[in-house]
């Protein structure tokens, strides 16, 4: 194991009616004039009424700004950094999915940067940020307990990430009811997000990681046996609940300390989501899978492993890459089994976008012809696997 | 799943030589004159010097406290409250292990505290406290990263405990080489607390938990694999990591939220070692096969599939009782396996303790005749309990 910093200061108010809490935890963490900032559903939901009647219980002032969509734009950031400046707001408080916190993690750093709050997203930890909180509509990104944040550039279409323990929310409501509306497609996007965030972790070069590679197993496992159960019953609060906290424990990072990890999958799907503005989860379905026939050789141990703990293929000590490869193969078919596509043609693409997809992966930001993660992937390595993708 | 509040602010540096980051997380955190709390051997390791180096080096003064026991006494809590005040002292630095943290949290809530500390030892929840850091040297108590401190009071010989997120610690160092000099019984006890840790939470009557079952099981799993490691050779410091974070998971609470809890191992443990002064871990290795095998049918399905899944036995569908027992028999064979005791004779008691045992276990600190968890268990269900251990 590698040493490691982990520090997840984020306050968790979980439950049934908990969003009812929201005024009183941005009292408990210091906001004095709050933005809400939202997006989709949650004015007809009713649920930004009861967030609002919350913080006036508690006679806290606040402004709103809506109008988050998924992949969230630089535009609505810069929009949100000038209005918590002018209105002098103290606290971000995001009501939405990962694209309504990222957009407000956005915001509270740019707030007080005197650059481009873009900076960060080339790279610049972000070290100062105004106190965000959340109230979580959906389980998925992850976002609501991570210093993670990923925002698309209008310019460029470019989809880029920034990070910074300034950044993680001071505290997020997680009410499993809130999901129980969510459309089969968007639960299993979000379903496939999660499990993307523990495979990106399993796939480390760290050597003698036993207790994160089970904790992600047991992730995995509580994935794959929640996420049918949620899909044939959107009602399900115990299997809504369930993958609520799974999403949150995915992506803190209490189960990725201490190992190198891969996120190679992650970066190429951004470039699907940024040119197609597809769910981030139904790209990382279509790539995972891609990804990972592309590199399993680099360590077919660790795949045979996956494939026996999570997905309950047998040991094939003769041939250890049938298994590897049996486990890939479960992996598509459960993803494919809860709605989510196959190939590039169900995201709307096809192979002639492969030159552009792959250039600006790798000739963007900086990047230097490849991206890194569990294997280097030079521009032929990403050209290959989106070809596996049609 | 049931409604939870979780909250777990350490930050952890994790790894080799981490311990000479003890100044420079200190003075981060605020502290400005430290109480440097120890027992135990880290005064003839060297690592007392090397903490005291690294406060040194970031110009932060400090006052010294050792003699804490195993067991850890509120005498010592007293003068340590007394040493505080006077020093006027604004940050408490455990160096040693569960105890030496346990005593540092309850003279950190008894600082700033009117009354007689023992009154959070009552159930009064703490607070305010003095913030405090940890440089652990053995994985057991999980106190590094609990709200949770036991101490025991002279008078009477009680053993209670007290808890409340303000002595949860600001960050706690976690190298696992400093672990590699314990003796073999202070490992494989250290080992048994944290397994214990993890059944008192897997005892739910909770429904629909899968998610924290699987990362019970996980954690279960990695102390499986890496115990016997551990033992066989105690300077694998691989092995020593992966327990020092288990230990860590195992008591932060992020796999025990949103379910009920049992504690009645430790509670009922905790008169073997206030009596006979032995070893938390080496009590709780004689008392849970003894407490299971009483309360098992009280939920034999719960009992077949950690016995399934952990210690992989087989599921007997037609009598699910064989696989229950044969579970309980796998965890008693198992800590007998690493070198910890099997019954009362090997902790220096016997069968004529048991009276004593049972009334200061039921009718001491406001108890009336029972005490709760997985289920509730009377005077004669205690009995019986302590019988099942001669």
């Amino acid at each position: 194991m590698e040493n490691f910093y982990f520090y997840s200061p984020t306050a968790f108010a979980f439950g049934k009616d908990t969003e009812n809490e929201a005024g009183a935890l941005v009292k408990k963490f210091g906001g004095t004039k709050v933005l809400i900032h939202y997006g989709g559903s949650v004015v007809r939901s009713g649920l930004l009424d009861r967030v609002k009647a919350s913080l006036e219980k508690e006679g806290i002032p606040f402004k709103e700004l809506g109008g988050v969509k998924p992949n969230p734009r630089s535009g609505l950031v810069y929009e949100g950094i000038d209005l918590c400046r002018k209105e002098n707001i103290d606290f971000i408080l995001a009501v939405g999915g990962g694209s309504t916190i990222d957009s407000s993690k956005a915001i509270a750093a740019g707030v007080l940067y005197d650059g481009d709050f873009w900076d960060f997203y080339e790279g610049k930890i972000v070290e100062k940020a105004l106190p965000i909180g959340t109230v979580l509509t959906i389980a998925a990104a992850g976002s609501e307990g991570s210093p993670d944040s990923v925002i698309t550039k209008e310019e460029g279409m470019l989809k880029r990430g920034a990070s910074g323990d300034a950044i993680r929310p001071k505290f997020s409501i997680l009410n499993p009811a809130l999901t129980q509306t969510l459309p089969p497609y968007q639960s299993a996007a979000g379903i496939t997000d999660i499990m993307a965030h523990l495979y990106e972790r399993y796939l480390t070069n760290s050597k003698e990681v036993e207790v994160t590679d089970r904790l992600i197993e047991a992730l995995l496992l509580t994935m794959k046996h929640e996420g049918p159960r949620v899909i044939e019953n959107p009602d399900n609060y115990e299997a809504r609940a369930n993958i609520m906290w799974a999403g949150m424990m995915a992506h803190n990072n209490s189960c990725g300390v201490g190992r190198s990890q891969d996120w190679n999958s992650h970066t190429i799907e951004h470039e699907l989501s940024a040119l197609y503005d597809c769910a981030h989860g139904a790209g990382l379905a279509v790539t995972m899978p891609a990804v990972f026939r592309y590199v399993y050789k680099h360590d077919v141990t660790r795949f045979a492993k996956v494939a026996v703990r999570v997905w309950g293929c047998e040991m094939d000590y003769e041939n250890p890459e049938r298994t590897a490869l049996e486990g890939i193969d479960a992996l598509e078919n459960f993803l494919y089994s809860i709605g989510m596509p196959g190939n590039l043609e169900d995201l709307g693409g096809d192979a002639d976008d492969i030159p552009k997809l792959v250039n600006t992966l790798c000739r963007t930001s900086g990047r230097n012809g490849s991206i890194s993660g569990f294997i280097t992937l030079n521009e032929e390595d990403c050209t290959n696997i989106y070809k596996l993708m049609i």
